[in-house]
């Protein structure tokens, strides 16, 4: 007997990744599986509205539950402050402060965050380094205008990747993943030879309607971004 | 009035991130908020919960909630398979298979699968294409033991990435994601010069203590991985 929505999601869920429910086929009724389950059928419901949510079941009003043809895979990334993901490993963090200046950035970063291409932003480019080795370079855009006392912060000692977090208010975010390959200004700075193969990630964080900072990561060559699934 | 615990949720995930609670800062106690909200201590404490099991709010016995210092970001990926992935951005999808033996991997993959190094396991490597051009190379060792059947299917038209989805078990998986430079064999295959930036992805999927599959991905220059924050 399953007494909880949880246990009967945690049930189904086995079934569907056992294959004892296949990928595009009918599941029985909810009607069913409450008496197989032994409990309400709106214990059933729930957890198939739970599991529906996820991209795994399809559910149609008249024509009952099928498995998802082909259910996409889900992960959930964690994606710590720097100086966090650095210390989770045992290594000791360390930061430089390359340049901090007001700039009239490139049109495709006015672009992305929706200015007028002939606004100012605060530009700062900093490395952070594991046991004293480059881990990533940062290179980073912020609207002051967005965020209250951004002017005063001088991002010698505390990273802005850190900064912002503390104080800068947000709604939501988009993220980016990619593979380049380091440029001969990059490369001396990231301890590799130009050409070498960097993982990219590039961040834009708004809040509401407006941008606040847009960041390009470049990490030394090696690294790995792992999660489960 | 907020009546359940989904709205107290959103309310205070509201007050976290435009920083009227401020990281590392002390909340209200869930008496004084359910009082605030005009709802159950109950109600209050099921909000509380969800959001310290996302990483932003430590909860401590004795001591009280307190906004988490540097909150990680969190995001979701949905890695669906590549054929919907193409398509889904309205290109064609193509397939071709390049390769399928049964092989003693190099060590490094049987090590990653825990298997004893002199054993076979099937090898295939494909290309997944979009609009005719070069999508993405697919490398895949299967353990034909953990998959009835597999030794009967051909992927000269169903890829591996699809059929396995459909006819494998499994249980939980690990995913990472890197960077690297397309070899002299892969690059023509690629439509690329050896030497360009690529975006890998290297997926091992388990059923319970067995490794099921373990398949590395290179995707052709200018891949990108997005997502919401």
């Amino acid at each position: 007997m399953l007494r909880d929505w949880q246990s009967v999601r945690a049930e189904v869920l086995r079934r569907i990744h056992a294959r004892d429910w296949k990928p595009g086929e009918m599941i029985p009724n909810e009607a069913d599986l409450a008496a197989e389950f032994g409990c309400a059928r709106s214990t059933v419901n729930r957890a198939l509205r739970d599991i529906a949510q996820s991209g795994l079941l399809d559910r149609r009003r008249k024509a009952g539950t099928r498995v998802a043809s082909n259910p996409a895979a889900r992960a959930t990334l964690t994606i710590p402050v720097m100086r966090e993901e650095i210390e989770g490993t045992g290594r000791k963090y360390g930061y430089q402060l390359l340049s901090r200046s007001t700039e009239i950035p490139p049109v495709a970063e006015s672009a992305a965050m929706q200015l007028p291409p002939d606004g100012t932003l605060l530009h700062i480019r900093a490395l952070h380094l594991a046991d004293d080795r480059p881990f990533a370079l940062e290179n980073r855009w912020i609207d002051p205008g967005v965020v209250p006392g951004v002017a005063d912060a001088h991002f010698e000692r505390i990273s802005a990747n850190e900064w912002l977090l503390q104080n800068a208010a947000y709604t939501h975010g988009e993220i980016a993943f990619s593979a380049t390959v380091a440029g001969p200004a990059d490369a001396p700075l990231l301890g590799c030879a130009a050409g070498a193969p960097l993982f990219v990630t590039e961040r834009l964080t708004w809040d509401t309607t407006r941008a606040v900072t847009r960041v390009r990561i470049l990490f030394a060559p090696g690294y790995q971004m792992r999660t489960g699934l």
